[in-house]
């Protein structure tokens, strides 16, 4: 197998796309956004790549018995909006070297589909509970930035501080490096729980951007779902500190 | 020496044999299966291909002062049945990048010798002692999964939780790739020790599928000798226990 | 991206330059060497060249919105004295390997530019409070030893004494190996904090090396903010330790 | 610089010569052995090869103030009985990838040399203070087992339990692959301290087998330093243990 082999699942003619790109990490905000992308274009969606590479992890999942080796999506989406081209994974790289190199091979991807622009979604850890999600963006170009900021993404002086790491990361670099447009996108999250509520403030985002409309039904309901998780929580941590102290609300530990 | 080094050292003529790997991996049943197909057909196996690679650990194992460089063995077996092609080894890749250099390599030897079905043994851990050790299936093919369920092999929704790790997972996933026929079957086991009833399992699965016919005598011996070493940790924890508390069966800690 | 990719954001016409190497390590002494000459002879300084690699962190960073890949950057500088090509940096190579080949990757820029001499700039840990600072020096050739004795610069029979690793210590052997003059510099400090003032010792030595006059103003403004850092710390030990037991200046734990 | 990069210090005529290779392992003992040749036929000595890699840890050692890149060492040796190629080095191989290219790299330069028959010298811990030095072997070939057991080397059936590692083990493997004869000699030694007296046991076994005669003075002078050392421990540890028990002369925990 080659290091990076790029296999064409289906056909697909993009106008102009924008390639989106979901992968796991803080609070699965990306992934989730774009799996969300994925499903509510159902009908107009082509699984038309899947990527396999020695960088990502040595080892097939099982579901139902079914054997899939590791990799990477890439979905062309017709919208009533701008054309997308899609990117979910179940995994990051596994080495320095390895996020570089599928960062690249992703970007070779989207350059044959002629896409020129790429959004990179993501979470940003904010060690609490959220109530209004922002959503925080960064960009090689000054132009982009203001643009974004139109959108209502906000840009801060030192947000994230650590950077952002991987391929996200990797997409705007190199990406802008080759004459792309590139931005990250990343929806404020405890950092503590998967949270489909950032998700849907990062596609609010970017419905904007790009002409598109969506439904949140389904991740309002995947939203509830993490409410209860919360709420039985809360409710073990009531009990528990009501036989040491007086119960309290405070959340802390999960958000 | 090339990264992957294949060092003939016999020749076999094979009528479309199958490949069946048994590398060291949860209660080495994989490993002992494979090795108790080579025992038991001692007479018409021929040891085709010694593999070296920087992928395996960089040193030599000493036995009665012989040498031997870290290698994978590949063994021409001429059953009953289907011809078979063997592939044992003392160690797995010592990286990522290893497990899909080796598994690739592995592959190209199958295919020289004409392999076009490949199965993969392990053991699945259960954390409890096993009284009927099932035989768990996964498989990228739709079909070899029913063929596989037919033989008495069982699959099921979410198991292995965590996909198959290393040289096994990826011949199922690169081999089907390449267009080949790959399944894996792992034998329940507690996960704690080495497992020779449950290797005895999915050789008994495998009798079927390859239509042969294997005598376990040296397995059970094995096996019983496992049993003496579970009495004698029982013995000792009932004296233990019968110090504090009244003693138990209780075997938790070794199943 | 190749594996170094060096790409050109300036030109310059340097004669005879000399290559001045400062990234992150000990005390920040070269980092804040190098950026300290690249911001005093702002007028004079072009950003000719950003280097790229695998070998960096797999990021961008973030400043007020803006992302930048990680990169190393070389800045031609035309002096009084001689001219130089100062390298600086946020981040050292991520593997063994990787220092290598960035350490070869930037001597190639460096011999593109006609440097033929090479100064590493770190600092050297002593574990307590620096005094006088003194710089400690190391080469691989025995006439730059006794040219930089000259300069004021101290060699000691065992220091460093676990030798310097990393880009530093490669740009010295790489260098001598391809017949450039190269030697590090490395100015005492406690190891425990960014040290504005080793930087300086090590930039005093330079001076005379290289014939040129810096002016330190704005590191000693760094100095006395650290210092001020120092003192709250300092301030804050007297009174935890007035709790316990009478106070002390004992600085051991910060110097 | 090549991954491999290999420096002619100088020229030396070898008859048919032996490589012998001595790196930092248990209790020093193969580059104490090695080191006692290059220092014992110091006027018959040359310097013949230098070799840097990337795969030698990424610093400068620095000795009176002298750089030195990493490198491993080729010695021509001519003696009264066969000529010797004495490979020394201050480190190991950083990575197992790195193991396997530079015990081929290393071959190569003994190959150039014309050497077909490979001594790796070693220790083998046995855990306690030895009294009297065996000599355990190991090696590839069955012919050379006998030849070494003539020359008073001992085979054991499960030494060394864990193979051996490294640099030696893959010199022994990679080596007969080629059509070497090859060998280790390893010293039995506590594996606590470094030992002298293990190195001396090594060679006094290659003086029957190089028909050499070595002069073991200087490794005397090192191991009566040695005993000063472990006396030293000793009368710390009696002086504690007098303050707590009746004194004892057990060394169990450095020998």
């Amino acid at each position: 197998m080659d290091e990076i082999a790029v296999d064409e699942t289906g056909q697909a003619d993009l106008a102009d796309p924008v390639l989106v790109e979901g992968l796991p990490g803080v609070g699965h905000v990306g992934k989730l956004a774009a799996e969300h992308l994925v499903d509510e274009y159902d009908d107009d969606t082509t699984l038309v790549r899947r990527v396999h590479s020695e960088h990502l992890p040595p080892k097939v999942t099982v579901e139902d018995g079914l054997a899939g080796l590791s990799s990477a999506e890439f979905h062309a989406i017709e919208t009533e909006g701008r054309d997308l081209l899609v990117l979910t994974a179940d995994h990051q790289a596994q080495s320095n070297e390895g996020h570089y190199r599928l960062a690249d091979g992703f970007l070779d991807v989207a350059e044959e589909f002629g896409a020129e622009e790429v959004y990179a979604l993501g979470g940003v850890p904010t060690g609490e509970l959220i109530e209004d999600y922002d959503v925080i963006g960064a960009a090689p170009g000054e132009a982009t930035v203001e643009r974004l900021e139109d959108a209502g993404v906000e840009f801060r002086e030192n947000e994230p501080a650590g950077g952002i790491v991987g391929v996200s990361g990797l997409l705007l670099g190199l990406g802008d490096r080759r004459g792309m447009e590139t931005a990250c996108l990343m929806g404020e999250t405890s950092g503590y729980l998967v949270d489909p509520k950032s998700a849907q403030a990062v596609l609010e985002a970017l419905e904007e951007l790009l002409s598109v409309e969506l439904d949140y039904s389904d991740l309002q309901d995947r939203a509830e779902e993490m409410e209860e998780v919360i709420n039985r929580i809360r409710e073990m941590e009531d009990q528990q500190s009501s036989m040491e102290l007086p119960g309290d609300d405070d959340l802390r530990y999960f958000g």
